[in-house]
């Protein structure tokens, strides 16, 4: 076990690591109310965990929605909005986002929004929202086919990463975090990548040194840059080519993990890389082998590619007319703003659905 | 005519009075794409003068949304969205919202939502929003019958306050707009009250010097308290009763203008000012003949009280279960966080229905 620590940093505190809503609960007595979001999983699994370690949120009112991604949208925000209405919350209050990334994301979108700014804390249950979705103040909810289309920067108060709430995860849930876990140690924490490499995520033992050491990369940068105006893009290494295939599997309503499209995001760029910067052979394939190891590969026809360019187009990270990638220096280093041709990424598709390492 | 003036405020510039579009224009050369937000009135009335005095913006796409506040909802939203989306608008593109309160708030928090952040310039149509919606950030739309339920804090890049738009306006627009100059000069400015007072708005011929003395008023106040933690709240007066009014004719069906329930509002506050500060018996006969002889007062049924009392509970002014107002100290000074007892609102709601001055 390793200790939690916690982090005053600018407007937003942390709380992080074994014990750490234990040590941080005093925290939520600032709040006249508190109002607490769920989905059906978390209102199952760590609703009662929370009452449990904190009893006195046990009369807190609590505002149900329906997991999974394919509900992270304008009707949920509304169904949010209609609750906290009905509940005559006030500005002054705090909704507690208990859940993994579509909770925290769609929960702080609807808070920063009612009455022009109801304040949110995020409590993960999830590894892919522990290391990444709850910190950073990214929210949002998804417009049509479009990932995270209408949302703002707003930061929650507080982030509580207690690994107690893993518990309840389903191995999908444990692989789709893992995607961010292996993007940490590609991009910036080489020494992350060496506590991984080679590794099945189900052999991991000792998740609480990486969920911090994660949690740790990401707030780094977000306090560094929190409009992504510079290094804060390194985070989107894998995310171009893994978006546009996350709102292709949306549209064709295949659900997919959002870890599995990053997973194969991260192949295609970490090719792109290799091309551009022309880094070392033998790392492209350990790349790509450690990747396999955890993903499998998704198989679809090669007519889709260009279907798949177009989706990109409506990145939130295009300027003008160009993609602009975040691709990796080295295994380790990334950078951003490297524009990427068209011709590239098609070959880079290719590369991927042939299933080469 | 009275020169135009620019303000470069924190993040905000300001351009106001006669000739400031053509004086700002250029400052629209600093984005890489414009599209053009309007409605049926200032596409056909306002987007030709704008094409006229800066050629450069004919070729913007233009977003077309119906006008009235019963359209300023979450569907509008989802349709501008939609429309973005559309026409492939990235962040780094301007929305330009031409048009009354309706326009810059709905599409100030569309493009502030969309992409996490799109910019946004207002130049207001209406002498609403010259004087007050288009300056100060505050974005949003209505939810079910809640006004502006929904929105932001949020800059536009800029306001332009162009007086030659206001030619065509309706006199119901003209008498909506003048319940804000009104509230200016009874907060904060005995100079504007001195120079409207025992007028009729139809009597007023120097628009251009009231126009910069109210939007002024209005720009000074925010720059000092943009997230309405002190002295903003003194723009509440009058909104308090008014915004209530206005979401039970929301309910109702019944549409009333802005100004029409802010006049009421100010009808009825006045009167518990006066009641809390013991103000000069004859300023409150002053300021309540002066709303009498430019707006026509409501006539509804007294037991619809305890149905407005409850609607300002969903006020966002709200702290606790305490209704905050505020309130005037005297003629041309307010004071904020005033807690009005129920009872002495439903009071004042009755002054307003008997029609007593």
């Amino acid at each position: 076990m390793n200790l939690p620590f916690t982090l005053d940093a600018d407007t937003v505190w942390y709380a992080i690591g074994d014990g750490s809503l234990d040590k941080s609960a005093h925290k939520l007595d600032d709040y006249p109310r508190i109002i607490i979001l769920v989905d059906e999983n978390t209102h199952h699994h760590c609703l009662p965990v929370l009452h449990k370690l904190v009893p006195g949120l046990e009369n807190c009112d609590v505002i149900l929605v329906s997991s999974g991604e394919k509900n992270k949208n304008i009707a949920q925000s509304s169904y949010i909005w209609n609750e906290l209405t009905r509940l005559k919350a006030g500005r002054d209050h705090l909704l507690l986002n208990l859940g993994g990334g579509v909770i925290t994301d769609s929960g702080g979108f609807a808070a920063a929004t009612f009455k022009r700014g109801m304040r949110f804390l995020n409590i993960p249950t999830t590894l892919l929202g522990m290391v990444d979705a709850a910190i950073g103040g990214k929210t949002g909810v998804d417009f049509h086919d479009f990932k995270n289309q209408v949302g703002l920067f707003v930061d929650p108060v507080g982030v509580i990463i207690e690994p107690l709430f893993l518990k309840t995860l389903d191995q999908l849930q444990w692989q789709s975090g893992f995607s961010e876990v292996l993007k940490y140690a590609l991009i910036m924490d080489k020494d992350l990548w060496g506590k991984v490499q080679g590794k099945h995520f189900s052999e991991i033992e000792d998740w609480g040194t990486i969920i911090t050491k994660a949690s740790r990369d990401k707030i780094d940068i977000v306090r560094f840059d929190a409009a992504e105006r510079g290094v804060r893009k390194n985070l989107n290494f894998g995310h171009t080519v893994g978006h546009a295939l996350e709102s292709y599997f949306l549209r064709t309503h295949n659900e997919t993990t959002h870890g599995m499209a990053i997973a194969a995001g991260m192949i295609c760029e970490a090719w792109i890389s290799a091309k551009i910067f022309e880094f070392d052979a033998a790392h492209l394939v350990e790349i790509v082998t450690m990747i396999d190891k955890n993903f499998e590969r998704f198989t679809f026809d090669e007519s889709k590619i260009p279907l798949i360019i177009e989706l990109m187009h409506q990145d939130k990270k295009m300027r003008g007319n160009k993609l602009l990638f975040s691709l990796l220096r080295r295994l380790g280093k990334a950078t951003h703003d490297v524009e990427v041709s068209p011709h590239l990424i098609e070959d880079s598709l290719r590369y991927y659905f042939k299933g080469e390492v």
